[in-house]
């Protein structure tokens, strides 16, 4: 197979359903999305039986067990990967949405007209779940998509893919809209993110080695999360057991995501009255604790090296570090952290204002975990990454992250004078 | 001088700058913009003088006449680009906007909070007061600037920026918040379009090469405009008077700009009745027309070639067309257009929405003037381009286009459960 002609093929057919998409009705799009989950539902059979294949290409193949689970697919799995798939039915339909319709002075009305972005490639690795939601999420904003898994799902992905087709077929939108790279060949990858003439955006989710390659070689735009390094900062004025409270969950709610905590920052005012309980809190659920010197004179731990306070562990570690007031702390933020998320405990009005300003991250929060950075808790619905950018969409990325604005004019023979 | 630590300098400088601009007032802003018109104002005389090198050296070097029109400043310029600046100061700020706050199930009041991009590079060719107007609206959003103009303005790019700095010395805002590139090396280029890690986004205005140079080389974003291939068609349904005077200024109101209409469309139903009264309103002013088989045989003319339906003529030359129904129309739009700017003549409701609806351009109009797609003319206030992509900002790019939006979150001590 030549996969220059090949990835062409399936860029042109996206290209082409991308038209169609575009003006599909909300009813449409609805209906394909609910016969995408009842085909999905209806071969729970066939999709756990295909995954089984992978997993046991995936043993053989030295998969760690961790990489195994992310891999697998039981019933249950697929009933959830449905349910998502109808609550993107249930989203509001972001396209056509007309805003802020005003006169100009000219007499024409101008307003701005919510469109798809065209064609969406999605690179992802192991989590068959990916090519069901993504696939939802682009159906719904009216763009067409183009899949390509890892090679270690690839039977999954294909049964899954075989089931959208399924659902798509029995409505009268095109069975091209949703595409699934069906090589392993890598070069299929690099053609994908690199054909601009059919691909409108890359989204990538996996590692960050992954993510970083295709940023490399995109010639196309790419909505992509590099790390998570989010901070809490418990100001002089913060509430103890608040700060406990929230501080605790940001840590250790779950340890191996994105807007998990990964360094706490504690006002040097508040040290001695904040950290030994804190502390004793983390040391009680495992977390590995890794302090500067003056936290360590404070409670005694690790010492953090300067690698810490640019590390995104993604495990039970916390690296701690006591700062001099809220401007050292937004310094810190800043240069050591990811842009994703932060959040200050404080009872200060000012600081809280200045915090929100200042910090140069995705999500600014105040007495709150930064665990609620994420799609669902934003609302969105559902979300098809997290963007660390600042470039079209950031933050949790939902339908309007996949949407584009036009603007329209309603004129009554205006002419420019 | 080694161009790569030269750029990097102004890299790093401009990063250090764009974190004072993130969070400086309005009131700081807009005393900045004040003072550099005023400092522009004071020194017209240094000004002229120093474009007067640059016209020499022009004239030297056998530009066109075109070329030394763009590249004159005169006295009344200058008012003119200090006018500008001082619009800019009048626009409201974008920066801390917040919008959409509202409370999630969890109890959490999230909104979005308006932020600047971070460093933006801009890079054009020959009119010098695009110095100015950019980096008035750069500033207005919070961003720090790199100016590159073309080398044959480097006398009065200088002489510009150096009224910029005496304007920002009077403010408390660094004076690295706007830098010009001083060398005229065409490596500079290149190294400004690939630093990440100092510019966020580039925008190239000039010439189509230019661009497309650009575009191929650039590591980080471009917001950049391409063609302008207007259309507007006649719909069967069209007041005829409307459309004459419509489509006359679309095409004649000025012939070089990206918003002039380059291709006339007209449903073969109201062919006989317009095209002959419109063919002579272009013949009076001297428009070269070009028509497929059916327009010459209504009113004889040049017969148009395939390649006269995607060509941007930026001249006083129009192509045009006869459609069997909008579909057609509408088809040839999205076939051979720029997805700029496209209007529709029509008295017919379901059409006008069905054209707003699927003609995938930056602007689309119902009966008004391609002409009116600018910024000025949608109360942007001012642009720093027009972007024919979909992703980030699309159409006329204001201030908001050089901005970016955070989440932000206010808690009560929430976690995540």
């Amino acid at each position: 197979m030549n996969i220059t002609d090949y990835m062409n093929n399936l860029g042109q057919a996206a290209r082409s359903a991308s038209r169609v998409l575009a003006v599909a009705t909300t009813a449409q799009k609805n209906k394909a999305l609910l016969a995408i989950a009842d085909a999905l539902v209806a071969k729970t059979d066939f999709l756990v039986a295909e995954n089984e294949k992978d997993l046991i290409a995936g043993k053989v193949n030295g998969l760690d067990d961790a990489m195994l689970d992310r891999l697998r697919l039981t019933p249950a799995g697929v009933v959830s990967i449905a349910t998502g798939v109808r609550q993107v039915a249930a989203l509001p339909d972001p396209i056509g949405e007309i805003k802020d319709m005003a006169y100009r002075p000219s007499g024409i009305q101008l307003g701005k007209m919510r469109v798809p972005l065209g064609v969406v490639g999605i690179i992802y690795e192991s989590r068959p779940n990916v090519t069901a939601d993504a696939a939802a999420l682009c159906l719904k904003s009216g763009n067409a998509t183009i899949l390509r898994g890892g090679s270690e799902a690839i039977h999954s992905n294909r049964a899954i893919a075989q089931c959208i087709i399924d659902g798509l077929r029995s409505t009268d939108l095109p069975t091209t809209a949703v595409q699934v790279v069906e090589t392993t060949d890598r070069d299929a990858v690099g053609r994908l993110i690199a054909m601009p003439e059919f691909v409108d955006v890359i989204v990538p989710r996996g590692g960050k080695s992954l993510i970083a390659r295709i940023s490399e070689g995109a010639r196309v735009p790419v909505i992509k999360h590099l790390d998570g390094i989010c901070h809490s900062y418990v100001d002089a004025t913060a509430d103890l057991a608040l700060s406990w409270r929230v501080c605790d969950n940001a840590k250790t709610h779950r340890y191996g995501v994105c807007n998990a905590m990964e360094t706490l920052l504690v006002d040097a005012a508040i040290a001695s009255a904040f950290l030994p309980k804190m502390a004793d809190i983390y040391r009680a659920k495992g977390v590995e604790l890794r302090g500067c010197p003056r936290t360590c004179a404070i409670s005694p731990m690790l010492a953090a090296s300067e690698e810490d306070w640019s590390t995104e562990y993604l495990a039970p570690i916390l690296a701690i570090k006591i700062v001099d007031g809220m401007d050292a702390a937004i310094e810190h933020i800043n240069t050591y952290g990811s842009h994703h998320t932060d959040a200050i405990m404080t009872q200060d009005y000012a600081k809280a204002r200045q915090f929100l300003a200042q910090v140069d991250s995705s999500s600014v929060m105040v007495n709150a975990s930064t665990r609620f950075a994420d799609g669902f808790e934003y609302g969105l619905g559902a979300e098809i990454g997290i963007s660390t950018d600042k470039f079209h969409a950031r933050g949790p990325v939902g339908l309007e992250g996949l949407t584009s604005q036009k603007y329209i004019v309603f004129g009554q023979g205006q002419i420019r004078q």
